[in-house]
């Protein structure tokens, strides 16, 4: 590339050879994107009676209500991955304890898996990307205030479950869009 | 990129600027590859006592018995993605009952998410990645001639579950190795 033209990257759709499907391909470089959906794992986690949520400092839904929750990385385990967000943004202890909700959102090609877990001890603090975490009993849990319709459905099937020690993970709620109010199109 | 040049795509190691993981960044055009594990959907599809499998024409592999199963794609739910695969692989349709199993396979970043499924009609056949679909009693399955672990982890957990409506998806038996007998590390 030379050194004052802005990056291209792929940017080229064309079927690549023995594929049938339509891949984006860099015309710089020839390189093939495959995208594929990526996975976001997570954890409603309980202390006593209430749940742990993180108050994003970071676009989308900056300022909105969260699970601990993210991408996983390369060469992790879905659990680790939970474990792992709980420390980054929330600097929680964890252990998991069951499944409780697959979520598909394939708008954004996303595929969630929500875990129950168990907070180890009280010691809890923002992380990087939040801008406060704090504990809620489930009637002070800020419904209006919440980042995405998932978080939502998360913690509606932590409380549907939470007396069940082997339970079918929920998915997607019949008929819930997977938008917030007011989200364009 | 130069007509007579190999395409050589993200081939440097860095840390883009805002993120805290080094990345593959394209030397000739700039492009950051975020690469992330990847999702494979699949079924035990089911015909009154009997299994169907597929005998791969692809590799790795190839020659050996597999669940229609494979890559979900950008924009698909992974119960769709499940549908798909099995009529790409045996041309059968189906139709999902529970979440069967899900398996980490953090090596090759992929995480496996198996469902339980029931075949609606007799009518199958091989589809291009297949060389021959059949259906197989539980005695009669080629056990020694199974494609990948996380094939018996499914059917193992297929027979444990097989009479229950409602049950926690299994996850990888512990202890078992994700590599075939004989595979190099």
């Amino acid at each position: 590339m030379p050194a004052d033209a802005e990056p291209r990257g792929p940017s080229v759709f064309k079927i690549p050879e023995g594929d049938n499907r339509e891949r984006l391909v860099c015309p710089d470089c020839g390189f093939i994107y495959y995208d594929n959906p990526r996975i976001v794992t997570g954890a409603v986690c309980l202390w006593e009676d209430q749940v742990l949520l993180c108050r994003r400092d970071i676009e989308p839904r900056r300022n909105y209500w969260t699970l601990p929750a993210g991408y996983l990385e390369l060469g992790e385990t879905t659990e680790a991955g939970a474990v792992r967000e709980a420390w980054e943004e929330a600097r929680a202890r964890i252990a998991i304890e069951a499944l409780l909700g697959v979520y598909n959102v394939p708008r954004i090609s996303q595929v969630q898996l929500i875990y129950r877990a168990r907070l180890l001890s009280l010691d809890i603090g923002p992380g990087p990307e939040s801008l406060e975490v704090r504990l809620f009993s489930w009637e002070a849990i800020p419904w209006g205030e919440l980042a995405f319709p998932s978080v939502r459905w998360a913690l509606d099937h932590f409380q549907q479950t939470r007396h069940l020690s082997e339970f079918a993970p929920r998915s997607n709620p019949p008929g819930a869009s997977d938008r917030l109010e007011g989200e364009g199109l």
